[in-house]
Order: structure tokens, then sequence, then C-alpha cells
């Protein structure tokens, strides 16, 4: 028999309440009396706990030193039936674990972000409530019976394509994460938000199932000799347009309608985006209603004007495609707590456009020492990767950091050695390593250490 | 460039449309009137669909045969902004994709069953929201601040867990199939239900986080000279307890609080249930209070007088544990209608409790001829696997059948095979092969086939 391994295990005072339990972390920005009224609810919380042990109990008294906590005492009632919700919806206890939009981020709603709440999050997938959102123009929910997909360009037989006609054909079923291109942004500078949510949260993960592009292009008679780039439209008021090169259509893009198990999510493309493993969410284009085939980039507005790096020479990079290897801790981190020395389970997400996660090493030590976590199965390319590691605190102030390295052999930067190369300016593609600074109070705060 | 292979590729008339998009399909049981209104839903969607062509449109008419059928017209005005709903919900064209009922199965809904429809998912995830349910007493939404899990019996040190003891512990995420032990019981008679919802919707999947219980077990100081079973117990009104092999318990079982990426729903075990991968689903006890380390099974009340297999000889099979290797195809199956020849995507889920698929098989001609389907990935072991097929119908009748083979060499029985063994007055664990009859009017129906 062959058992975990893990350092000191206490379990445990009953003080340290993921925000899972606690969630309503981080409902809000830089603001200094709201992380005050969170470390007051971690206390609250812990208080009530204890309170709970005295809890009527109608089961034996256990031995020794049970006698303080019991059980849970069994329900004595009947609850709600099957299908009381045909569509069911997380606990009540959970109502505060939302996707939430950083205020002021865009001059309307419409056109901003919501961003999903990693810190509550385990394993890989997102569930597809807390996906995140970034429109250019609002969502509508589009009816599927009058949806259309043109195919045109470079083929030899454009085509129009219902749903039904998609449906109908060979499908595929991938698991993939989608990250914008400008997540992370806010801290190219200094650190300025102060949870995971705004650090990391324009960052999903789901199985998507579709039919694979490269059929459909077949099916149009794509003239392969010329065909260079593709542009994808989608059907929102904002028209956005991007260009897609062929080497990467013909690869793994995927027209999808599914997005774990069921149709897409209206706010997530529905009833068809198209997916792009790797590639900055932007280029997985939602609402899609038009692809077209051509032998140059198309230099868009979101292409041309949008989506660009500035570099350090005063030029921009322009057609940024591939997201670069990247990790973050989960748990612990920002605006939550440790209110006790002893172990804790480090855990956290990393993941590459390039393909599979290789390696993820952790520090306590601001980079100092690293050691590597444990990578949960499965392990697959383009999709986001869990990794777990033991920590034993000792209570004083430590900084963690994890380092993912891809198949490639690419390491994710520090944050310095990425300002070296593209400067200071850049608002996009912001992969360097996240430091978290664990407090001798136990509160975890964003900072940046070069 | 390599390209998928499929048949003839006829994009297509639009007089197909898979039950996601009328998806009231199968909201009942036998009643003959609702198959032929079903009937009619398909028809009328094909002529609301050739109606659509003539949308008002304010682009350029494409080339040739393009004129009758153009992509979705854009949107002209803002959507809805981000975060319009916190926690997301599916569309309002999917409203009908709902777990349901068969109404009259059991006296009380409390104790009854809400089957996942099957035949309107994609992948192999299934959403949180339509997971399948069975209940004993109903369920309650259980506060994560008092619940409590006891660890007791043959331990060297018995312990009560909070909810925040746990999450602090080392964890696991793992993607697991759970399948009520009665799945597709109707079935064992003659073929009593009309879609895959009802034959094969007590079935689910997720991904699961929580921690090894083997790593609970030693921090309580297992006994393990003498312990040889664990008493699992739920903390609903109905005191649900059922026996694990200790082997099991200290395989890959987990005291999971995860599912699908966030906290369980209620309705699933929340905030703790037992997570026992390839073992019938009543074993992965729900809303998880107790954990006994006992020397032989418990012949609690669920495994001694229900949970049973009616043998042949007259006796009963009890504990049986696993659940075999089974596949069922959910597009094209019972209730959907093909309305014209040509190219289908065949499309199921194969799932064994003992490991990973290695194979399926699938027939369209009774089980006379077997061709090996493709498999998405990731191929896990004890957890769903979805396949598909190309088929080109030719518009007369055929059996559509699909046969699962696991990495233990097991190959999934027909129902003659299984009965031979098993008999005819079993409920539970009938694994055997599902046959769709596609009619020449293009209707599938469940049928059995020696």
């Amino acid at each position: 028999m062959s058992l975990p391994r893990f350092g000191r295990l206490r379990p445990a005072p009953e003080n340290y309440l993921p925000d899972t339990l606690v969630n309503d972390i981080a409902a809000s920005g830089l603001d200094g009396a709201r992380r005050d009224f969170l470390r007051k609810s971690f206390v609250a919380a812990g208080t009530a706990l204890a309170g709970g042990s005295a809890m009527a109990i109608d089961h034996p008294t256990p031995d020794g030193d049970m006698t303080i906590l019991q059980p849970l005492r069994p329900a004595t009632s009947l609850g709600n039936p099957v299908a009381h919700q045909p569509y069911g919806m997380p606990s009540a206890h959970e109502a505060n674990l939302q996707r939430r939009e950083s205020p002021g981020l865009t001059r309307r709603r419409e056109s901003s972000i919501s961003f999903t709440p990693l810190q509550g999050l385990f394993g890989i997938i997102t569930p597809s409530g807390l996906h995140f959102e970034r429109h250019h123009a609002g969502w509508h929910d589009i009816d599927p019976a009058s949806h259309r997909l043109m195919i045109n360009g470079l083929v030899g037989t454009p085509k129009v394509y219902t749903m039904a006609d998609l449906l109908r054909l060979p499908s595929v079923s991938r698991m993939h994460f989608i990250e914008c291109g400008a997540n992370t942004a806010m801290d190219w500078g200094s650190p300025a938000v102060p949870s995971v949510q705004y650090t990391h949260g324009m960052l999903s993960c789901s199985e998507f199932t579709g039919v694979p592009l490269s059929l459909l292009l077949e099916d149009c008679g794509i003239d392969l000799s010329k065909a260079k780039f593709i542009l994808a439209e989608g059907a929102d008021g904002a028209g956005l347009t991007r260009s897609i090169p062929i080497e990467r259509a013909l690869d793994d893009a995927i027209v999808a309608w599914g997005m774990n198990g069921e149709m897409l999510r209206p706010e997530n493309g529905y009833p068809l985006r198209l997916v792009v493993p790797g590639a900055q969410g932007v280029r997985w284009v939602k609402w899609l209603r038009r692809l077209e085939v051509g032998d140059a980039p198309y230099a868009t507005r979101e292409e041309s004007t949008q989506y660009l790096d500035a570099m350090p020479d005063g030029l921009h990079r322009q057609y940024a495609l591939i997201q670069e290897c990247k990790s973050v801790i989960t748990t612990p981190s920002g605006g939550q707590r440790l209110l006790d020395k002893g172990y804790y389970n480090i855990s956290g997400l990393a993941w590459s456009g390039r393909g599979k996660i290789a390696r993820v090493d952790v520090s306590v030590d601001g980079g100092r020492n690293w050691k590597t976590a444990r990578l949960e199965s499965p392990l697959l390319p383009k999709c986001l990767t869990r990794f777990n590691i033991d920590w034993d605190w000792d209570g004083k102030p430590h900084i963690l950091q994890s380092r993912a390295i891809d198949e490639t052999g690419y390491v994710q930067p520090k944050i310095a050695e990425l300002r070296a190369v593209r400067g200071t300016r850049s608002i996009y593609h912001n992969n360097a390593i996240q430091s978290w600074r664990v407090e001798a109070s136990g509160e975890v705060v964003n900072v940046q250490i070069s």
C-alpha cells in the first residue's frame, strides 16, 4: 500500500477558511477598508466554528478528545426532491463566488471584462457559469435556428452552413485553456490589484466540442497554394474580426458549439465560436458568422490599433498570437489570510500555448530555492494543469512563487527578464512569475520582486 | 496536412436537428402522442429554417448557389454587459435540456431519480447543473461551517474534521464517471423507456477534487492488521450507510469537496462526498459525516435488503461493487429522427469501472459487422470516453450498437449473454449492449435483439 507523502500533517485548529467558504473575498479592488473587513470575516468565521462544537448531539459521544467536536447531526426531515432544480445551481453558501467586473476598467460594461474567481476554484475545469467574459459590444442570446456560418475567399466553393449542417459533421472534443492577451496587464507596472481573480482571472479552461476547422476548409475546397490567413468574424455589434495564420487554422482549431458537455453559453459565443488552442483569447471569435480565406493578414481594427505590444524601441509588436508558458499560485493568494502556522497545501495552475506543461517549481523564499510540485492528471497540451505542493509555514514572512516549464523547454520568466526584452509600456502578454508575500500576520499580498 | 477522413460529406439540407436544438425531446416516458409531437417538431423546425433564408440581409450576396442562404446578420445594437449574470446560465434556447424524473418511479420525489439528458450532451464532462440525482430522503443545502467528518473504528486516534481542516490538506483532482448500479434497470426485461436519457441517464462524469481517503485513514492511525472494510455514512435523513472494501478505500478513493472546478452541488453531496472511482454510485456517499473502519462488511439496510442482484438459482449477489465495462450511442438515439439519407456522425460514451477504455466498436447491422470508432482524448481510467464514427445512412432500416472493450480485455456483453449468467429477475448492473433501431422513416427506437 502506498500512501501519499506530506510534511507535518496537523489537522488542525479550525482557523483557516479557504475563501470558498468565506468567498466574499476580493469583491472589490484596492480598498484597504475592504481588506480589514475580510480579515475580520475570517476571525468571525473561526469563532462561529468554535461555537459550533456546542451543537445539540443525539449520537453517542466518541472516545477521548472527541468530546468537543461531533460529526454533523444528520437531517431529521425529508429534504428537497429530485429535479427540484431542472438545471441545478451552486449552494446558497457559495453565492459570493462570482465572476466580477473590476469597476471602471472601461467606459461601458458592454465592452468590459468579468474575471474568473480562480482563488475559489479547484482542478482545471472552469465552471461555465464562472467563465471569464471580455466583450466589445455586449452579448446577445442568438437563436441557433437563425444562425449561419459563411466560408468564402480563396475556396473552390463558398458555402453557408446552418447549425444543423454543422452538428451533423464529424466532431472532436478537447480540453483547452483560453486566456485573454491582456491577462495580468495591470501588473506590467507595479502590483495594482489585490487578488488572483484580478491578476489572472481572464483565464478559463473547458472541454470544447465541434468540427475541426480544417475539415470545413477542405469541404469548401480551400486553395492551399494561395491561402495564408483566415479572417474570423463575429456576429456581435462590434463585428469583431481577427486574422488567423493558416498553419494554426489547419492544425487544431475547432469550430465549436459545445463547452463542458453542453452548448456554449451565450456570453461565450453561443451557438458557435472559433477555438484556436494556445492562441490569445481574442482570436477565439465568438458568435462566429464568417470565415474568409485570404493570402495576407487583414490588418483589422483589433489587430492594427488594438492588441499591440509596445516595445522599448518605440515600435509595436503586431499579430502576437501564442500565449506563452505561465503559472500562478491560486491558494494561498492575494487577499487570503493564514491564521495559524503549520501545514498548507500550496495549489495553483500552469499552462502553455505551445503544448504540455513539463514541470512546475515552487519557491517560498522569493526565488532562491525551488522545489518541484506534483502535477495532477490529465496532462494535456494547451490546457490548464493543476499543481500542488506541501508547505509547513513557520509563521514568518515568505514570498511564494511558481515557475512553469513547458515541453519545449521554455521557462516562465521573472518580471525583470520580461521587461528587459519588452520594456515597460506593454499591456499585453505578461506571463511573468507572480509573487505573493505572506506577512507574519498571515495576510497574503500581491508584490513584485526583481 | 492531415485532414480527418469521412464518408460523403454533404452539408446539407437543413433537415436534421439534433435535439440540442429542439431539445424538448424525451420530456416524458412511453407516450406515443409525445413521439408524434416530436416528429412534427422536427419537421416544423426544418420548415422554419427554410423560411429563415428569406431573412433581411444587408451584406453583399455571395456567389453562385449561395443566394438562398446568408450568414447571420450581425447585431446592430449593444448587447448585455459583462457580469450580467454573476453566475451564468445556459441560453434560453436550451431551456428544455433538463434533468428529468421519470414520473411514478417511486412513491415520493424525495427518494426518486432525475436523469441526465445524455442525448443532448457532448464530450465527457457533465455540466454540474445536469448531473443525475438519486436520493433516499431528499437533499438539504448544508452549511459547510457546521459540517463535520468523523473517522472512528479500528484507528489509533479517532478524529473529527471541520471543512477548514480538510481543505487545508493535500488534495488531488481527477476525472471519473459515476453510475448508479440501477442504470439501465428498466431494460433488464424488454425495452421500456424511449430515450437514452432514461435508459442510461443515471450516469455523469466530473472532475473531482479532495483529499485521498488513504491519507485521512493514515492520519487517524488505521490498524491495517485488522481493517477490512470502511463504513461510510451520509448526513441525509436516510442515514445512508454503505460498506467499502479496504483495498478500494486505500486505492484511489477521495473525500471530495470539489466537482468540475467548484464546490460540490447540494444535491450531489455538498459540502463533502465520498468518491469511489469505478464503484456503483450508492457507495459514493453524499453529505459524508462519518467513516468507520471495521473488520467485516456492515450488512446495512441498503446492502442487505436493497441493491442486490437476483440470480437465476434463487440466491442474491450481494456487495456487487464495480460498474463493469459499458457503452451507449447517444446520437442518434431513441426519440431522435433522421430526416434525410447521407452522412451522420455517430457519437457515444464508453466507460469501465476497472480502468481505461481500450476500444469501442460500432455496428449498424445489429452486430453482424463491427467497425472501430475514434476515441477522443483524454483517455482516463474509470472516466467516460467519448467515441465518434462516420456513417452514411442509405435510408433503410438499421440496428445501431456500440460495444466497449476495457484495458483488462473485458468485452461488453450482449443482453442474451448477460441473462444467461444473471437470469432475468435482476434490476442492477445491466451493462449489456444497447440497440437502437433506425426505421426507414428515420425514427430511432429502443429495441432489444438477442
